[in-house]
């Protein structure tokens, strides 16, 4: 007997990328774990599969670090998002997978996101993205996000907002990405930001473990990489509170490699990052709501 | 009875920036411990007088930290080392007084050195520079040196060699500035790495001390400071061995209010700059004369 052929849908929490809805070309999943993202066919795909493929047979990649990268099962045909028939796809684990209504970030790491020899028109490109985002003012960005709200779903900015984002806003939502109450007016509580953000197995907790491997390792220079920070708010064993967050690196289309020398650029924005969470942490309670982004400022989808 | 007129002169062991020498407008010394910056006539020496003045009487600043800027005793009006006569100038304490034939580096800090405003044609030019040099690839940049030798008094590059330094030039010469043997063809000897980069007080345990106050300060961002590292051969209480090495950070045209955000640049390009140095503790012996500049790679002007 054959196994059932699996069916393969869009991921429905990915918030940043390309995506497989309208007939566009974007990354599957199977449902049973497994995410599918198309081979780019350009020097970004031979270059994440190169990554992939020099990565996970690395033995100085100690284990506490593995587990920040997806793990990659090798390459599938499988038939594409956007109709245009059988594609080569990289077989990933799903990083969501598990998570019932998941709250998800993504943050796009480094000051620069253009790689020293990149070509003239990609560079400028680049440039000029980081210098009108938040990636040249804080060392990083944020490229997408969703907060799981009781009342009405699901909050999603547009991708025009994402764009827009400023750092007052950066700071903003990183607060609401662990409030209780993101949908109401009133001002946020940060309900979540102890149980996501702090403990021994918090965000905080695993950027600095990031942090601490960055310093050392020269390995890899990880350009355009994001980490990407998923819980659900009923994910712990007794369903009354989050479960443990999940912090991982994803987007390796522009890893070059070390040389020797320290990722200070992907490392200067984890700091950048760690100091954000680190403040929400020590005043969880601080009034942030004035001058930021919120409804009036920013329209939000509802999901 | 009034004191004797001050002797200013040019500093001996400058290494880098505008030099008081051929009737230019430069930095001066009175040889008793201070240094006179010439105010510069725009933005820069405005700037910068604005950050000595904020920082000097700034209570936030811990006293371990304060101990690498350079102290601030006001402004003077002197004679101006290009003969123009009378111009204010900012008086400082002169960082290697007291240092007997020292060998002096100076390292430019921060993967970027245009700060997030900068009119468009100062950003190009840095951009540039920063591309061109190893600022971008490493974090940081060599502004200057000199490595003092008993065989030929010092060692000192020309403009032109340090503007084209790479990044196995920035490597072999972290390990040529601890050597004994810097002047000699034979393999480097890394004599003084222990000593000089190694230790509770030593140049490793001070730019540590300094990355911790970087993780934390958002009070200021640092364009194009650089980190100034300087000792003396014979400097120990005996007389027979280098004595305890002096990092500092000098040049503060370019310093910006940090509004909340961690100085990323600076601080990814401190963090590259620890792992180079770490790398010659941990390898004082490895040989690094292969494939880099050296005596035929590079001309060297004694002084």
């Amino acid at each position: 007997m054959f196994p059932a052929a699996a069916m393969f849908t869009a991921p429905e929490h990915q918030v940043a990328g390309h995506q497989a809805r309208d007939g566009q070309l974007g990354p599957l999943v199977d449902g049973s774990g497994r995410f599918y993202k198309p081979f780019q066919n350009d020097e970004r795909g031979t270059n994440e599969l190169a990554f992939y493929t020099s990565f996970s047979s690395d033995t100085r990649i100690p284990s506490h670090i593995r587990v920040f990268f997806p793990v990659f099962h090798g390459t599938q045909l499988i038939n594409a998002s956007d109709g245009s028939g059988i594609h080569p796809h990289l077989v990933l684990d799903d990083l969501i997978d598990g998570l019932r209504l998941p709250s998800v970030i993504d943050l796009k790491i480094g000051a620069r996101t253009w790689f020293p020899s990149a070509p003239d028109g990609y560079f400028r490109k680049c440039l000029a993205k980081d210098r009108e985002s938040t990636s040249s003012l804080l060392g990083f960005r944020i490229s997408g996000l969703q907060i799981r709200d009781d009342d009405i779903g699901f909050w999603r900015p547009s991708r025009l907002d994402v764009r827009h984002f400023q750092v007052k806003d950066v700071r903003y939502l990183l607060r609401r990405f662990v409030s209780s109450n993101a949908a109401s007016d009133s001002e946020l509580d940060c309900a979540f930001a102890s149980a996501i953000y702090g403990g021994s197995e918090g965000v905080l907790a695993q950027l600095l473990d990031l942090k601490a491997w960055f310093e050392d390792q020269t390995l890899f220079h990880f350009y355009s990489v994001s980490v990407l920070i998923a819980y659900a708010r009923d994910g712990s064993e007794d369903g009354q509170g989050p479960g443990r967050a999940r912090v991982r690196l994803v987007d390796f289309a522009h890893v070059l490699e070390g040389n020797g020398v320290i990722d200070h650029n992907f490392l200067g924005g984890l700091c950048s990052l760690i100091k954000f969470v680190s403040e929400i942490l020590n005043n969880p309670s601080e009034n942030s709501n004035s001058n930021c982004v919120q409804n009036k400022d920013c329209k939000w989808s509802f999901l």
